[in-house]
Formats: C-alpha cells, structure tokens, sequence
C-alpha cells in the first residue's frame, strides 16, 4: 500500500441557505480544492451525500457533479455511510490513491438541506422496519441516549452544555462556520428549548448547506502539489450493532471504538499523542460518548472534560476546533469532509486565533446513523 | 497494488416478487458467498443498491446487512452508481482488497423492487433539473436513442430483437434466472406491445427482486479459499457528459469505450482476447450500443452481430450468456454482482448448457444511468 498525503483543500461557508444550487455548490468546492492542489485534471471523484435523493430528487450525484467540474471522463462514485458520507468519500478516495489506481483523488462532502424538509429523509439512517415504523427518529435515538446517561451517570443537568459552549466559541474565528458571528453563553445554552426531552436545542446540531473537498496524492509526490502536504496515517470503518436496542451497552459506542483502535493501529500511534480530535457532535451525547468510547475519558466521564474545559483550544484536547458539526454547522454528507479540511489547517499552522499549539496528529471521526457505522481518519505533519 | 481474486460467489435466484425483505434477501447473498468461499468472516462490506431508499424508506443498508448476516464491527459502506452501483461494491471491494486494507472483501448488490413503484425513483438517474423537469425518464431517453439509432442507421425495423431472443435463450438454461421457463420467439419480441415508441416491451429488461455476492482476497492468496478462483485483472470506471443532450454524438457511449480501454490496458488483454461479454442490456439498444463502443462492432453495425447469430453461446462473440438482464432479470443494483457471478461460472467451466467453450477472460460492463457513468471489469482464468 503506498503513502497517501491531502495536497489540496476547498470549502465553501456553511449557510442556512446557499443561493448556490447543490451541484454547484459540490463542483465548486470540488474546483476549489484542485486549486489549491495547482491541478487541472484528477482521476477520480467520489462523492458523499445524504439527502439529494429526497431534497433534489437527484441520485448519481458524483457524476453529476464531475461533469459540472468540467471532469468529463473521470472516475466518479457516490459513496454513503448516512451522516458519515463525506467521510466514506475520503476512505474510497484514500483507497483509489492507496491502491495505485488512481494518482490524485477528490474526495467530496456535498449536501444542501434548505431544498426541504430534511428530517423525515434523516431518519432514514435508522432500521424502517424496527424503529421508525415504531416511531423513532434520529433525535429520539439521541434523546434517549442522553436520557440513559443522565440517569447511570447522575451527571449535573447542564453537564452537556460545554460541549456547545467551545463549539460556538470556537466557531467565532472560523468565517466558513455558520454561526461565527453568535455568541454563546453557558446560561444561553442551558435555558434553550427543549426540543425532546431531554435534548435541548444547543444539544443538536443545525440543518444547513455546505460543501468541503480534498484532493489526495501519492505521498511521494505530494511535495509537487503542495507546500504544505499532511499525511494520512490511517482510515478505518467499524459497524455496531445496527440497532440501540440491540446492543448490550447503548452507552459503550463500539463503532467508535473499534474504528479508532483500528486507525491507531494503523498510524501507529497512541492515543496520548493525538494533538486535537474533531469529534462529530451532531448531538452533544455523541461527543461525549465518542470521548469515552476513544478512551480520553472513563465511561461515564466524558462530560467532566468539556466542563473543565479540557476541551478547549488550550486544553488538554482541543476538540471541534472549528466550532464543530454544532457551531460550524452540520450539513449532513459534507461534515465529515470540512473535519478533514479544517485538520489540515491545523496541521499546518494555518488555523489562525484557534491555532493548537504544536499541532501533529489530528484524530477525526465521523459518525452513521446511531453509531452504527463509525469512520475514523488520523492525519499527520 | 496487489491483484485479487474471486473466490467465493452467492446468487439467489431472480424473483418478480421476492417473499423475502429486502435485508433477508441481502444477507442471504452475502452468507452464500462466505459459504462458498469457507470463511466465517470478512473485513469489508460493500453494498450496491439504488432504490431502498425510495422503496424501503432504508438507507445505510450497508450497516443494516452487515448486522443481519451476522458481522458486526466490520467495516460496511454504501456504494453508489445508480443502475450500475453493483459495479460500483465490486470495485470498491477490489480496491479495499488491491490497496492492502483488506483481507477478505465481499461485494454485495441487492435490489427489491417489488415494495413499491420503482419507475419515479429510477429516474432520479437522470439530472433531476435538466431531463426530468423536462418530462424525461429512462425509458423515454432509451426511446430516443433507439429512434436516432434507426434513422442514422437505416437498420431494419427489428434490428433489435435477436438481443431480447438471445438473452432469452439464454436464461433457459439458467436456473436464477427470472425468465428461465419463457419461450421468446423472433415474432413473440418483434410484435410485443410498444411501451414509448419505438421500444417495445422486449426492449427492456423487467422490474425484478434479487441480491448476488462476491468475496474478494489477494490473489496468492485464493487457493486458500477456493478450488477455482477467478483474476480481476482489471477495474475501471469512466464517466461521460451526464446529460445525453450534451454528447457530441449521443450513439457513440463514451463511458463505455473509455473504461474498456482502461480496462483493457489494466488488464494487458486485448478485444480480440475476450472470451465471452455480459453486456448491460436494460434495453437492447444499450447492447448494441456498446458493442460499437467498445469496438466489437463497427459504428451503426452492433444490431448485424446480433440478427446474424454472432453473440450467441457459440458465436463468435458470446454476450448475456446466462440470460442478461434482459431475461435473468434487472434487480437493479444487483444485476452488475449477477454478472460476475455468472462471469466466474463460465470461467471455471460450471456454466452448464450454457458453457462457452474455452472461456479465458470475461468483459463486464454495467451502466449508470443513460450511460453517464460506465464501470469495466475483465476477469480472468
């Protein structure tokens, strides 16, 4: 297998609702990214996207979007692990350039939410016939996960709202978040609606538009396309029981878990020596968790660290540093690819005031419907 | 990179209407084919599938299927090209086995079609702002080219329907397949009813239930799990203008002569090495197109080789040997991993009646859409 290095790196600001149409939206982050890479040719797109079936009544978006780019010719697939779609778009671009098939890959995160209603399409990620023929939702899924930690953990009933806190502070110097013009408040945060009990509104992340893409070289090579090339060191996929329900600990996120011991495995790397970890906080519980499934805490501890503020940019783990899928905004398939994206960044001295000091390993996951599908990524100078 | 084989193969037989779900009938496939290989676990699941989505309300059915066969923690993803996605799971499971990630991949397409109204969704394969709006649909794009394929070509007014008497032929001997106990004569295709002139029903491949899966491992590997693995000597991909209203020449399939030709280099063989071709033909002029694109036959010539007896099992260039989806059945997502598996029956000599003699190497190709995307694969003994 050879070395595979990011040379080039696009996003577009995360908007409530982009006056860019979705495949404009996808080619011009795609064009953006083979701009920074100094290419005008790849030879494969993949691309990651939840919704488009439903909100654009559009499928073989890859292709799609590749003749948009002006790609005609190109490899091009559509990828899909649900709300971890962009980050099964990196994981097939990285194994096209892994594989030698390919030479530069475009992995591409695209999905525009302000074309409908998104939250009957989102459920989808869950099993149709055990839990949402019996009414349950994304949300639900996530309410009651954060209903049984409160109950085993007896953890304080604003333990989550750090979590939202560092994602809205963060977000403030990060001009492609959505919300990087909001202030935050812990108060503001703990007060806000109930949207299901007991999730509240700054427990959930937003529905948006978006689009990130990276391109991938030959880690050889990646010097001719890039001053400032960042290695992956590893990509893994994990499943979990596909159902809650079916699992002997809901609260023990296996996928997470496993795919991140996988990827250090792989990277050859300790958990002590990752410098920040873009978690997917699509809900708060599912940082928390994700920190205790990795092992940066012991089960039932996750929310200490975002309430001590271990969390933050000076923190003993920076995470979402960018303000993360809560405060830079969740456009579903494209959220994975904007963590890549922003990692990059990081790891490249390039992440302005919320810069990580010494920044060499950056530790990405990014979550499938309930956590049944986890994609783990680690990235390094 | 390093070359993989085929060894183990599962298929379930085509159905119009399956009583089994649509995860059952997934999961069936993928356990046959572990079965067949003797292994009681796999690394990877790619999952090919175009329609659950609509038809189901499911998405994330990579996940979903994993669990249902038992292989929980794995890694499953979702792979799409819409009517070639099948295409699209073998290739990504050939890439995660060629690039050293995996040891043991299967490839996985299932399709239920029976759920539900499936023409509205299958068009989503078409750009959703530009045909559709405009009252386009599969059918009615494949009409069309059919029609300036007469005009340009002068072919007589049954040109086309020794492909649909060939197919049909075919699946006689084929125990899997949907149409294995039909008699199609000449007349019987030549006077069926029109469905959107001037196709007619015989034209076009039926709406169909069915799920087939390949495991992949590295070649030096394969004798470990099989007595007769098969090579993929070659996987590629090619897109084209995604709108066929934006091709220089609409009958001239650009995807398809662009992947063969990579595939062909991949694979070091050459057109005249080709033993046997499972062409994709949904409608029979997408055959005939495709014999002239990959060059088999001359441009406007493609229709002679098939009213001349030329694709027959002992023609000079056999094609859809096991009934092609024409009369196996188009289960869509599935039917590119049907023609695999009927590919590795004819390449280790267990094809029966329909035995071509002394098959060597198979060309696969399998169609996204109006031919805006097409994957190639050649296999080979």
């Amino acid at each position: 297998m050879r070395p595979v290095s990011i040379v080039g790196i696009g996003q577009l600001p995360v908007e409530a609702a982009s006056a860019r149409s979705l495949r404009d939206l996808g080619a011009t982050a795609v064009r953006l990214a083979m701009t920074d890479a100094g290419v005008e040719r790849v030879d494969a797109l993949f691309c990651g996207n939840m919704l488009s079936d439903e909100l654009q009544g559009q499928k073989h978006l890859a292709a799609l979007i590749a003749d948009e780019a002006g790609l005609r010719g190109i490899e091009a697939l559509d990828v899909g692990a649900v709300t971890a779609s962009g980050a099964g778009a990196v994981r097939m671009a990285f194994l096209s350039v892994a594989s030698g098939q390919a030479d530069l890959a475009v992995a591409l995160g695209v999905e525009k939410m302000s074309d409908g209603v998104a939250m009957p399409a989102i459920s989808k990620a869950l099993d149709a016939d055990r839990e949402v023929a019996h009414g349950a939702t994304m949300i639900s899924r996530n309410a009651e996960l954060l209903a049984l930690y409160f109950e085993r953990t007896r953890a304080p009933a604003h333990a989550m709202v750090w979590f939202a806190v560092n994602a809205h502070k963060n977000a403030r110097n990060n001009p492609y978040a959505l919300f990087h013009k909001m202030r935050v408040s812990p108060r503001k945060a703990a007060t806000s609606r109930i949207v299901h009990a007991p999730l509240r509104l700054y427990d959930c992340a937003p529905i948006c538009d978006g689009a990130a893409a990276v391109v991938l070289a030959p880690a050889e090579q990646a010097r001719a396309f890039s001053d400032h090339p960042v290695r992956i060191l590893a990509s893994a996929v994990a499943t979990d029981r596909f159902r809650v329900d079916d699992r002997a600990d809901p609260l023990l996120l296996e996928g997470s878990q496993l795919s991140a011991h996988k990827a250090f495995r792989q990277a050859n790397v300790h958990r002590g020596d990752v410098s920040f970890f873009e978690a997917h906080d699509a809900f708060s519980i599912m940082a928390c968790l994700q920190l205790e499934a990795v092992g940066f805490a012991a089960p039932g501890q996750g929310w200490r660290m975002a309430a001590e503020r271990r969390i933050g940019i000076r923190g003993t783990l920076p995470i979402c540093t960018m303000g993360g899928l809560k405060a830079r905004g969740h456009p579903i398939g494209a959220s994975a690819v904007y963590q890549v994206v922003e990692s990059v960044l990081q790891l490249t001295g390039r992440a302005g005031k919320n810069q990580v000091r010494a920044a060499k390993v950056a530790l990405i996951q990014s979550i499938g419907g309930a956590a049944s599908t986890v994609i783990t990524h680690i990235l390094g100078v």
